[in-house]
Order: structure tokens, then sequence, then C-alpha cells
């Protein structure tokens, strides 16, 4: 646990290194949170739920940042608002730093001290080091909505030369379905979220899964065939939002010079047509599987197909900050499907406020499957779901067709 | 099928009788229509997939009817702004009438005629007909809606006793659950839409269900102990509407001489205790369940639970208005489910504008079961799913409590 | 006085006669309200600051009356929603004609008493026929903005053949300035609101005013010069304005076979190249002034220039309901001035709610002077001074252009 | 002028010096902008107005500096989203140092070369210098705006003991009025704005100006009385703001301990009673206004008033930071009058962006005269000009009284 938690705040440091005092002030939206907020944030989460509570004579370094650096727990108190962590010039970077080091050293202290609640403290470690790495994938995603506010287009890694890119042939795999189970044992010692469980069983009609994500090329021709402009392919709140927001493309995309460009953490790049399609809202999503003749799959579906795969892939650990060519189910992006996120059967959050980590977020918003190239690989499992808003696309949001088989 | 057609027909003419034509214009806002437009819109879905294409030589009373009455069926052409449809003083209610008149003397002709597709046409009128019932449900409650805005309070219906006022303790039916199967099977002449099919397997948990629904006692014990005030109760987008529009009370309800007043289409009513709360959103159901120590139930676990339960309750066609207390499953309130409006396994609307009908409203509503007080009773069936948004409440939405077994 | 009375209260019948129940309800926007308001509100003016305190015994039909028909008069008490104004079916139209029959026969009681108030009652009639007869251009401008939202395009009076129309070059007058003398004398005892007063000295520096308001002609002129795509010609607030709200026209009009065509009163009617340009906002007729090397006069310039001329021009009494080529000074269109509606020197409004007609409303709003097309003509003179704020298009407003000389 | 820009330029680093890299890039509204930017934007102005034209061989660090630091010149080519320049990470700080070192050195070469147009290059520097003025006044009251979002409280300056208050009466010094001159002459070398003149005449009735401004107790008096919730008080723009926004006292108070207190510049300090008000709208100033039985004065009142009193007071040079008991007409804050910003009579602003400077603003926005406690003590002179809308208060804004003689 004491490995996991330095390999922890090692990868956090290290996604900040390149970051300047300034980027990492950067908030561009309510959905996003500026870099060092992130830091503090994940930081205060190791503080509230295990320093304050178990290390005898614990002191905040500011009463205030319990305040500051809150995100939603209710039960932990009252929290600045969330649209104004953009404002937060002081503490400055410094600060936060220093606040690092010192729950960092209270955290080793504590795991290396002979206690009885070791188990307990162990167990809420690596609650923190599975938070903290769901926050390391919102920096980069945050961040790149933040740089891409900005007309000088800023790379937060040096730019990479454009993939060899071909073309892949669209194909299904068949599953038979039947009374199959999904979700995480309780018993499993595995870490997993409360929402992942209560392990059950659920009926599957056959289905059949494309093998490969949809790519950029794909998009085009949904582009190019009218897509954006054809109601009758769109879920009528989707078409609305479509229109509102004047969407004809995935989110980061501009036309220049005959080609369509996009901006990525490696900078501004032209769209390598055979990486997956990202950026891309559930709304779109699911208007393209109409377009497609096709449909997204249930999480259920995902989750009964993916059994047994490797759960190797581009993510976060490769360092590409982008999707790649050639992928299978896991890495490069996450996969909306067409369940929205809802208790399983038997679900209960744990008592306090830990128990608001997933169930209240438990309406309006969609699952997602396998992890992108923003995921850390080690927070990566079968039963994992994460889940947005179905107009969000600043995440490294892509899609996979399914069919009735 | 002419017996219904004139049925049909002939309610929505006795529930506009106690109108004035400045009644028929109230729009409250974009989710409710005026009455003179729903009369109108039931009309031109006869017209426009009946008459239009099949009865030669029939000539709409003004070809921007078409323009003006459609609702969102794309496919059938442009349509004039939802939230305009209170700003149509003209065609006048006289107009409406003879529209009405000629469309009806028009069916009647099909009908009668020696046709090869009279099954198709049966089947179209058939669909007409229940469409024409949902704006009957529609057009009563934008009613009550639109005349809530009223300082004179006016009641559509005279007012009438409150009813004897009873309580009756919670108590729950265990259900074994299983493998079980729900929905429409597509090869059953009688009518469902096509969102209720087709059949499924779906495995249910054990489970218990309420044996009434929450009562306005119910919901006063809530509010009394502060449920409104408690974001731990709420989904996080629950609480933030909460918050935003200040809900503190369900739908129409005021404090008046130390007691819980509202208002219905019987005019100004003391909260009756012992009937079912109404006029509440999925999000105060929501909160009120888990204050309750329960939860809602799925759609798949109402099905299952209704089989074989009678089709019998307070009705539109009783005429009350209102929720009264002593109800079983059917009628009175629709009760919210847990389950977001998603496609069943297979599902695959028909060809046409006609296909518009439910598909395209799958994505960020949930389903109710059970019909309300404003509901014609004809309309009912098990597989029956109406849905909305989660804030909405001005329908006579209700709930009942369910639990794990 | 009881001519004026009577002449005053049968204008409004007349303008109403021509319209339905539904069409007297319409409300199409918060600055705007349905001609059966108008009616009722006039009404009540009559019966809050006259009956009520004066008549012995009266009592009006319905004592919240006074909550749905007060405008904005904070002193007499609360008042309904300003934009739910639509909402209100019930009284019906019946009702509101016996309010007015049973507040006109009032009045009439008063007038005819032999009472020592007779003066102060004979001013505060003369102040509500004033205030009705702005309310009978509002009911007119209103009713042609709730009518414009109906695909139909019904005309309130029939279709008039298109006047002859002739081009008329623009020349100039100029006028010496110097010290004048501006505003009501309040010794004076002809009929004026208190804004209007008191008389007062501005010292003006030699201008020059146009002999004929912008007419149509002129404003496709501009438009084809790119007028509304060109901020260096616009305000600020004007530009962002005409952006936000995608003005690059006068309200009501559209192209139809390579013809500017607009809608008034009169139906559809193709745009009368030498009739004055109507409906635009302030920010247009200063970004057009700009265009054409010339200003909008101040108020002080057009009170002066209109010195002596003789109040005659196609006012409301024509019963033309649009602007026509070849008017002079009066009538046709209210004319922008540059002048912000601000309190001349020593303006002290009345004490109680009478106090409340005009002093409230100065601020963010600008003068227009010389009547319109739907203005009562006996409601001119030369001090009038009416206001609007600069985005506002919906009455009958135009321009004139004025230079320094 | 080789002085007076070294001063100014000087003067904008000693302002930033007390602030780190992430407080200059605190934007918190759209009305304020970063530190950081107000450097770039004053030095860009002196770039693109006399370097790029005039400095042979010139070459800005960047070329897309223009579209980042234009702020409003549409003439100069195009520009960043203003609401998004707290999202200008990059360039960094450091890089805007190495900008502004560039273009002084610029400014001094062009200044030194013995040129023909020493005198246009003097007059631009001049205009350059003003300008940067406005933005020192900008950049202070800017960083107390986003400071106060941040619940730390952080201080900018040292916190310092509260002066020594003492109460003072109110009076009032009569002026005759008359026909006075007003404005800048064009003729008078000493530099003005182009909107301070032309000098023209007006008519001033006899008036009365009081000794000192409105006071934070004076004010305490208003909100005492009730005077933010009784709306005939107010105008009715004014009190449909003041609820819209909930106002019920100054920006930046609060209640703690039984005291006001505020945050400033020098961090959170106790209400000091007798220092003038300050971060008051003109809707709340006029509302005062009236409930003290007085008024506002006019600009032309103000500037007749302020003939031969010194230019002396609490401005920027004195580094106090906040408003202090005892001044007299100039500095401390800046003052509303009665009056609209509107052009003075024969205003024409100069060909090209210049031209952009004051002219485009003259709408919806009040003058005020004075200076403040943030205002350079150079920058000000009696036909000194500043306007904001009527509902602002992040300025330095107070009030005076005036009344009728």
């Amino acid at each position: 646990m004491a490995a996991r938690f330095a390999r922890t705040r090692a990868r956090s440091r290290a996604l900040a290194a390149p970051l300047t005092p300034e980027d990492m002030m950067l908030q561009s939206m309510e959905d996003a949170s500026p870099a060092k907020w992130h830091l503090a944030h994940t930081t205060w989460f190791f503080e509230e739920f295990i320093l304050k509570p178990r290390l005898p004579g614990y002191r905040s370094p500011d009463d205030r940042f319990a305040l500051l650096f809150n995100s939603y727990y209710v039960q932990a108190g009252p929290r600045h608002a969330r649209d104004k962590r953009g404002l937060i010039s002081r503490p400055g970077l410094d600060d936060v730093w220093a606040y690092r080091a010192q729950v960092d050293d209270g955290i080793a202290a504590l795991m290396q001290a002979g206690r009885d609640d070791l188990d307990q403290i162990a167990a809420l470690v690596e609650l923190g080091c599975h938070h903290e790495m769901q926050h390391q994938e919102l920096l980069v995603t945050d961040l790149l909505h933040g740089l891409s506010h900005n007309p000088l287009l800023p790379a937060y890694r040096d730019p990479a030369p454009k993939p060899v890119s071909q073309e892949r042939p669209l194909s299904f795999t068949r599953h038979d379905g039947g009374l199959v189970e999904i979700g995480h044992d309780p018993g499993d010692p595995a870490f997993a979220y409360d929402c992942e469980g209560p392990r059950h069983r659920v009926f599957l009609e056959p289905f059949a899964l494309a093998d490969r994500p949809v790519t950029n090329r794909d998009w085009i021709a949904f582009m190019d065939d009218g897509g954006y402009r054809t109601p009758t392919l769109w879920l009528m709140d989707g078409f609305a939002a479509c229109e509102a927001a004047s969407w004809d493309r995935p989110l980061y995309w501009w036309r220049q010079d005959d080609e369509w460009w996009t901006f990525t953490l490696r900078g501004a790049q032209p769209v390598n047509l055979d990486a997956p399609a990202v950026h891309v809202s559930y709304y779109e999503a699911d208007a393209f599987a109409r377009w497609a003749g096709a449909r997204l799959p249930t999480e259920a579906e995902w989750e009964h197909a993916c059994a047994g795969v490797a759960i190797e892939g581009n993510f976060l650990d490769a360092r590409e900050f982008r999707p790649l060519p050639g992928g299978g189910l896991w890495g490069d992006v996450w996969e909306w499907t067409q369940s929205p996120f809802t208790p399983y059967p038997g679900f209960r959050p744990p008592e306090g406020a830990i128990g608001e980590y997933n169930g209240k977020f438990m309406v309006n918003q969609f699952v997602l499957r396998g992890g992108s190239c923003a995921t850390p690989v080690e927070q990566m499992r079968e039963s994992y779901r994460t889940f947005f808003h179905p107009h969000q696309r600043w995440q490294m949001l892509g899609l996979r067709l399914a069919r009735d088989a």
C-alpha cells in the first residue's frame, strides 16, 4: 500500500512538472478545475478522511483549506464555490506543494506505526489513491480544456509525429448472452468503488460488439453525410443540445488547408484518421450509432464481452496523451454505453461522507467503459464504471458500436 | 373502432365544455399547451397520417394548419414554435371546432368505405385515439397549470366536499422476482405503443412493494423533518434543482390558517391528508424514498407486481380531477419508478414520422406507471410506460415505495 | 371634461371592436400587455384614484381586480406579475366590459354631482383620459406584436392599397439656437405630465434639422451598405445588442420575391419605400445617423424646432395604423432623440402613487418626440416626451436627422 | 514627456510588485481583467499606435500579442474574448515583462531620434501614458474584486490601523449658476480626452453642493431606515437590479460581531464610519439621495463648482488604497452625477482606432467626477469625465449630495 501511495503521489507530481504556476490556475468552465486545485483536493481527501480522525495531534497547515479543497462532500463541511476555483491565487503553488509534503509525511507516519486500525487505514489509503488517480485523469483533461482557450495553442508535451495510420475495416464479434453475472463481488478483496457492486445477474439477448472503436475516418463520413443536420438521427434532447451549441464536429476540431485539425496536449495536430474518435458527447455517439445502423452497447454487454481480455492499451502511463490507431477494448477512449448510471440491485452506499462518492450522481448520466489515454492503467478493472452527462465532451470520450445478433 | 373513435372525440368535447375561448388560450410554460391547441393537434394527427395519404381529394381547411398543429414530427414538416402556441388567437375556437368536425367526417367516410386498407386504417385510427387520450390528460393538467397563475384561483369544475380521510398504515407485499417477462408482445393484437415492446426477460431480485402510494400525510412528515433542506437525502442534480427553484413543498401548495392548501381543478382545497401526494418531481420522490429508508421500484418490478390486478381506480372517467384516498395500484397518481426511459432489448421504432412517437425521448426521462385521475381508463394496460423529466411536476405525479426483500 | 371622458372611453371600445376574445388575450412579451388588460387597467386607474377615494359607497365588482389591473403603482398595493397578464382568462371579456360600464357610470355620477372637489375630480379625470390614450397606443402596438407571432399573419384592419410613393430629397432647416426655453410651465392650465416641466432655459448651439423623417428607402441604402455589419458605426452596447439579437433589418421585415415585406396591422404589405422607417431601436437609429454623416437631434432642439408648427398629421384618428409618405414633424413615427430621459431642473413628482407616473423611469431610456400613427392626436403637444429603452423596437419608432450648423 | 513615460511605466511596475504570477491571472468577471493583461495591454497600446506605424523595422515579440492584448479597438484588428483573459497562462509573466521592456526601449529610441514627427509622437505617448494610468486604476480595483472571491481574504498591502474617525456634519454651499462654460477647450495644449470637449455653454439654475461626500455613517442610517427595501426611493430599473442581486449593503461588506466589516486591499477591516461610502452603484446612490431629500449633482454643476479648487487629496499616490475621512472634492471616491454620459455639443471623435476611445461608450452610462484613492493624481483635471453603468459597483464609486437652491 505504501508503494501504491508513493507511486500515485509521484504520478501527480510528474503530471504537474511541465506546468507553470499560471497554467495551474486555469479553470475554463465549472466542470473543470485548476491543476493546483486537483493537487490540493486529493491531498485534502487523505487529510480529511485519514489524518484528521486518526493521526493524533495532526494539524492542517490552514484550517480554511478544508473549505477551499473539499469538492462536494456535504457531510465534510461547507465548500467554496465550484466555479470559483480558478480565483484561488493564494495559497500559492509552493504552499500547495508544502501541503502535499506534510500530508505525505502524515500518511507515512500512520502506516509505519504499529496500530490496530492498519487494515482500515490501508483501505482508506487505497481509496484515496484511486481517488487521486481519477483526479489525475481530470487534471489532464481539464488542462487540455483550459489551454484550448488560448489562441497560442500551447502544447503540454512536445508535439509528436503523426503515427502511421492504417484503415481497419469494421467487424463484429457475436456474444450469446443469456443470464450472466456482472459487477464487483463485495467479498472480493480487490479494490472497487461501491457503485460497481453488488455482483448480480442480468439477462442478455444475443448481441454483437464491434472489434474496434469508431474512428475519426468514420466520424468524418458521418459529418460528410449531414449527420449533424439530420434531426431524425438524434434523440430529441440531443438535437436541441446540438443546435443550441452549434455542434458540427467533435470538440477541438477546426478546418485548415482542406484538412481537419485538432488541439491536443501535444499541440495542434492534423486529425489522425484511424485513431478513435474522441471528445464526442453521448448525444453525438447515439446519433452516430443510429446513422451507422447500429446502436451503443449496454454496460452489461460491455462488461460481459471484456471478460478475460487483458487490460492493456494506450493508458496514461504511455504518456501519449492522445488516442492512437490500432487499440483494443481497453484504453485510448472511454466508450459510451446506452446505460444510464443507475444503482445495481441491492446497492447501498457506505455511511458518512465517503458514501457521497458515487450514489448521489445516479441520475442524468451515462456509463462509459474501458478507460482512456488519460487513465492510469492501475485504476482499470472489468467492473469499472465511469459516468458523464450526455452533453459533456471534454473528457476522452468515444464509442464502439453494437448490434442485436 | 368507429365506436372508440366517437367515444374518444366526444371525451375531448366534454372536457372542453366548461371552458371559455379565453381559458382555451392559456399556455403557462413551454411544457404545457393551450386546450385549443390540443383539440387541433389531435385532429391534425388524424388528418396528417390518415386523411391526407388515404382519402382521395381531401383538402385541409387551411394548409397552414399543418405548421400550427404539428407538435414534434420532424418528418411531417416544419412546426410552429412550441413556446408560442398560446399566441395563436386565430384560427379562433369556432374554426377549430369546424376543423374537428371536418376531420370526423373524413374518418367516418373512410371507415365506411369498402377498402382494401381498412385494417391499416383501423390501426392508425386506434393509434390516433390513444394519441388523443394522451392529450386529454395533458389538456387537463396543462389547464390546471394555466389556471394556477390566476390569483382568482378559478375552478374548472365545481368544488367538491373533502372526501372522508382515514389514515392507512404502510405495509409491503413481498415478490420473489427471478427471471420474469415484461413488455408487450408484438404478436399480441391488443394496442400498445412501440416502446412497450418487445416482450423480454428481466432478472429481478426479491423485492417488496408498498400497498398504497405515499400520502400527503407522509409527505408533510417529510417536510416537517427538514426533508427539503437535507442534501444528503437527495441526488446531486436533485438538490441543485430544489435549491434553484426554492422547492419546499409540492407544486400548488400554500399555507393558510395553519393548514396546507392546494389548488386543484375543483378550486382551492385543504390538502387531503390521506390522498396520494401529487405534483412532486422525481427528485423529490427519490429524496422522500431515501428519507423513508426505502427506494422507488424499478419499472420491471412494478409491471411484474401489477400482473393480474384489475385496472380499476380513480381515472379521468370518474371526473374527480384529483387523487382520492384509498386507491390501489391503478389510477389517482402516476408513480415514479427509478427506471430511466430506455429502449427494451430489440426495440425498433416504425418507419416514418410515426416512428418519432416515443424513441426520440429515450434520454433524461424516468418511467412512471399506473395512470392517474387525469388518464382515460381505456388507455391503461400493464405494459404502459409514461415518462417525464426528473424536474417536472405539473402532471399528476406521485410515488409508491419499494424495498429489497 | 365629460365629453373628453366619453370620447376617450369610446375610442378604446372602437379599437377593441375588431378583436375576438382570444385576440384580446395575446401577450407576446413582458413589455406588451393583452388588449383586455389595457381595457381593464385604464378602468382601474379611474376607479383607484377617483372612485374609491371620492365616491361614497363605491364598491369594485371584485376587490381582487386591484391586484390584477394595477400596473406598477407600488403605493396602490401589490400587483400581479407583469409577464403573466396573458394568463388571466378570467375575468372574461364580458366581465371586463361590465367593469368598464360600472366605472363609467361612477365617473358620470361624480361629475354630475354638485361637489366642492369638482376641480380636483376634473383634473384627475383628465389625467385618466391621457393615461388611457397612452394605453390606446400600447393596445395597438402590443396587438401588432402579438399578431406577428401568428404564421397566418392576420390583419387587424382590412388591407389597404399601397399609397403612392414618391421620393423626397433630404433637406435641412437651420436654427440659430441660443438660450431658449423648453418644457411645460406649471402655471399653464393646459394638461401636461409632470415630467414635461418645469419650463426652463437651455443653451443651444446652431443646428439644422431634416425636413422629413428617414424613409424606408434610406434605410435600405444603409442595409445595402453593410450598416448592420459595421461595428464602427455603432455604440458599443448597440452593436452587442445587434449581434445578440441578429438584427439585420427593422422589426417585422422579411424578404419575399426580391422585395422587402413587412407585417402591419393592415396585414402583410410590401415595404413602402417613401414612408418613414419604423420599428427601429435607438441603437439602430444612432448607427444610421452616424452612417449618414449626421446625428440625432436633442430633445431641446426638437422642441425648439417644432414651436408653432400645427400639430397635424397621420395620427391614430386617421385609422391608417401605419406610417405614410409625405408627413411633417408630427405623426407617423415617434422620432428618437439623442437625449436620455432625465429630470428637467427643478422637477419634483407629485405626492402619492400618481407621483410614480414618470419619475421612476428616468434612467436607461431615451426621449422620442412627435407622436405616431398609433397616437391619439389630442394627446400631443410641443412639450410631450415619450421614452423607451434603446433596444426596444415594437412601438412606432423612427428618426429624423440633425446636424451641427 | 520622457519623464512622464518613465514615471507612468514605473508606476505599473510598482503596483505589480507585491503580486505573485497567480495573483496576476485573476479575472473574476467580464468587467475586470487580470493584472498581467493590464500590463500587456497598455504596452500593446504603445506598440500598436506608435511603434508599429513609426519605428522602422520594429517587430513585435509575437504577432499574436495583438490578438491577445487589444481590448476593444475594432479598427486595430480582431480581439480575444474579453471574458477569457483569465485563461491566458501563456505568455507567462516573464514574457510580459520582457514585452514591456522591448516596448520601453522602442519608445525611448523613437523619442531620442531627431524626427519630424516628434510632436505627434509626444502627443501619442502622452495619450498612452494617460491610457496606462486609467489601467492602473483598473488593475487595482480589478485585483480587489478578484481577491474578494478568496475566502482567505488576502491583503494586497499590509493592513493599516483604522484612521481616526470623526463625524462631520453635512453642510451645503450655494452656487448661483447661470450661463456657464464647461469642458475642455480644444485649443488648450494641456492633455484631455476627446470626450471632455468642446468647451461649451450650459445654463444652470441656482444649486447647492454638499461640502463632503456621503459617509459610511450616513449609509448605515439609510440601511437601518429600510432604504434597500423601500421601492418608492428607487428608480424602477434600480429596484429591479437591487432585488435581482439581493443588494442590502455596499459591495464587500459583511456583518461580524455586531459590526460592519469590509474587504479592502489592506485586508478585512471594520467599516470606517466617517470615510466616504464606496462601492455603491448609481442606483443605490440615486436612492440614497432621494431618501436624504436631496439629489445627485449634474456633471455641469460639479465641474462648475470645482473651478479653482486645488486638485489634492487621497489619490493612488498616497498608497492608502481606501477612502479616508476628511477629504474634499478631489480623491477618495469617484462621485456619481445624475448626468448620463453623452456627447458635448459639437463633439467629434478623431479618425481611426483612437477615435474608439470614448465615443462608442456614450450610452447607458453615467458620469462620475473627482477621482479616487485608486486614481493617479496626474490624471486628474477639472474637465475629467469617467463613466460607468448604473449597476456597477466594483470601482471606487461614491457620491456627494446636491440640492436646488
